[in-house]
């Protein structure tokens, strides 16, 4: 692979901000007011995760806003002070110290301060249905989601402490919330899976997988579940189907910087700075308990503050 | 004084958040949002400090908007969550472990989870032309307001570590940032003291007080300065004053409970818990370094989801 050496035509950067979700954007917004030279890189269209949300009500400014409008919203300005903008899927970091060399499939870039803000992905089922009904019943975000959903009957896939926890949560609104489990014994903790044995809204499926997804022409009606040891196909209506079976970082560029737990996600301080000097950290692909816009939006504030401490 | 036992009426609270500014509305918001009865006291107008924010440019969404309009944008759509509203100045809260009692000058009430988004208050100098020329020229946040000065001159009142930091930060936008002090050296940390020696676009003006802020009928044109030990007056044009004399936080109903630090700001950890079981803080009132709306709304959400945690 030949690379273009961009840093030779465009100069030294002040900050490189990979990803544009809510968490990069702010953090790009912020540096590029401290009049840093900053760079965003984005391998998709500028929003992240807001771009698969079709309906937000818990970003404070809008009542309601659909997610690819208020991705547009936060990415328009950033031009106005001076971000500059690339399309690129960042596939390497090296860390040289005062720089750091940030290597996408055809361009080199140099800097010296880094900010991730690559975020995470839901693992889907990849069943009919899932694509075609996310966001109109198919949601991977309970506290998100959970308000669209009063009095309906809803279908949690999964066994682990988020697929039950998000199951409790959820009887706040459902009528009943059955949980689909392919194994017959849940992983979650015991004190949570107590909690919901206890709770008169849950119901489970044993031993059993979504195996397609269905609905009219707006939304979810109702699921096909398998039984894994029968083979047997059994029909479940539904309102609406949260899907728990796994979040993975984004963190493959950055393996050899080492600055990850051991489940992958990214560890900083509450200054947003990861282990390695002059790299920071943001939103979703941070190990932490609460993956929100609001929250992305707060550690993007952070980080491109302290971003500026750094450099001075 | 006779209180009224609005308990009694209202019933117990799952959540009382006291303080309406960004992290109080969203504290509320997500509470409300997770089917939580959630009452929202404000002793002033919702919205806090935004209410006193001319143009707000750097959180995400809003290309540029006046801060009342944003403060209602955000204050809106708590009714149709549920959150209920009243007015009151809080005067002492009680922790009674699974019960928090909350004292106005008129009425009582009573939560199971208490959310403290008082926020803070910049001293003023109390000079003419303080209050006429606020957000117009006279700002107390060079983050939030060093943009809007591209060329200007500057002056900056104070000399502890946040004046001299501030000075420093804002030579990234004004062509000269002159520091009036009232005293004849700093106060802020010698490391900081020298970066600002060193910036050649950083003056002093020793032993003075800014005496008047004046301008035309838009914005600020320049102060009258007193030397405080010759009482000589001089004119110093300028585009902007920046005042840094101090920041308190909004924590005397709070005192009994013991949850500050030596400078009376509330200390949380990252799930903004205190150290009193149920009672958690966001915002400004904090104990931390960067004070904004896109972060007071961040600490926000985290409360608004721990709080639904704690009660679980």
């Amino acid at each position: 692979m030949i690379y273009r050496f961009l840093a030779t035509e465009q100069g030294m950067y002040d900050v490189i901000v990979i990803g544009s979700g809510p968490a990069g954007m702010t953090a790009a917004l912020y540096a590029a007011r401290s009049d840093l030279k900053t760079l965003l890189i984005e391998r998709g269209a500028p929003g992240g995760q807001m771009n698969n949300t079709a309906e937000i009500e818990n970003y404070p400014g809008f009542n309601s806003i659909i997610g690819p409008d208020l991705a547009y919203k936060m990415y328009e300005p950033l031009a106005r002070f001076g971000v500059e903008n690339v399309y690129g899927d960042v596939v390497e970091v090296i860390n040289q110290g005062a720089i750091k060399v940030v290597k996408t499939e055809d361009a080199i870039y140099e800097t010296k301060a880094l900010i991730i803000a690559t975020g995470a992905v839901h693992r889907h089922l990849n069943v009919l249905g899932e694509a075609e009904y996310a966001g109109r019943g198919v949601s991977y975000c309970a506290v998100c989601d959970g308000a669209f959903f009063r009095e309906k009957e809803l279908i949690v896939v999964g066994g682990g402490d988020s697929a039950v926890e998000e199951a409790i949560y959820l009887t706040r609104f459902a009528s009943k919330v059955t949980i689909v489990h392919r194994r017959d014994e849940l992983r979650a903790q015991k004190i949570i899976q107590e909690r919901a044995f206890k709770n008169e809204k849950i119901a489970f499926i044993w031993d059993s997988v979504v195996d397609e997804i269905y609905g009219n022409d707006k939304v979810v009606t109702g699921v096909k579940i398998k039984n894994v040891k029968t083979n047997e196909m059994t029909d479940v209506p539904a309102g609406g189907v949260f899907i728990y079976v796994g979040l993975d970082p984004i963190t493959k560029p950055f393996e050899a910087l080492e600055i990850t737990d051991n489940a992958g996600w990214i560890v900083t301080d509450n200054e947003m700075k990861t282990a390695v000097s002059g790299i920071f950290a943001v939103g979703d692909v941070r190990a932490k308990d609460l993956r929100q816009i609001t929250t992305a939006v707060g550690e993007g504030g952070i980080a491109g503050y302290q971003v500026y401490k750094y450099l001075q």
